[in-house]
């Protein structure tokens, strides 16, 4: 059984909604293979990460680089906001092994969206 | 000359540094016609306000609307955050009569980006 509130641990954040913290981890394919599981996939918590992730990179780059233009910025963010560095982050810290995908997705060992 | 306060009124928000509310309507045309002002354009801010528009619009209609699939939810992002609405906003209260623009731009009567 996978234990979240290792990860919580790891990572050095404990999450007020446990539910919310497993609904981040879980893949639509997981919730195909499981349909009578009362898990809803991540999709909606990725499209509001993905908004705050931006504004989080966004506030760091726009203070750490008072001398940029808007233009160095938006190429800058673009480079360290990509599907690469934030799946070989996600590998750093582990997340992979507490994601919840179907069978045929966990062997491919790759996410496909 | 310009009255940033009468615009604070307007929208009910008071600024702590004023050269940043001046900044932020401050169009780079503005910049290259008066060299010597202390001013700098709005394009960083823009690249900052941008990111803090799209959190705000994405935690809006992911409360609001919690049947809607992470698509759904992309899509009515989409038709909400453009230049068009965006400037009709802009112009329903009263954001023209602040900014500052090079004279012709100003003449033009429409802001290139």
């Amino acid at each position: 059984m996978i234990q979240f509130s290792d990860f919580e641990k790891k990572i050095k954040v404990v999450f007020k909604d446990k539910d919310l913290l497993k609904q981040s981890f879980t893949h639509r394919s997981y919730i195909n293979e499981n349909p009578r599981t009362a898990l809803s996939h991540n999709e909606r918590l990725e499209f509001l990460g993905d908004a705050v992730l931006e504004l989080v990179v966004t506030n760091f780059l726009y203070k750490k680089y008072p001398q940029y233009t808007e233009g160095e910025l938006t190429s800058l963010r673009s480079a360290l906001v990509n599907a690469v560095i934030i799946s070989e982050v996600a590998g750093d810290i582990g997340m992979n092994d507490y994601l919840l995908l179907s069978k045929g997705e966990a062997r491919g060992g790759q996410i496909r969206g």
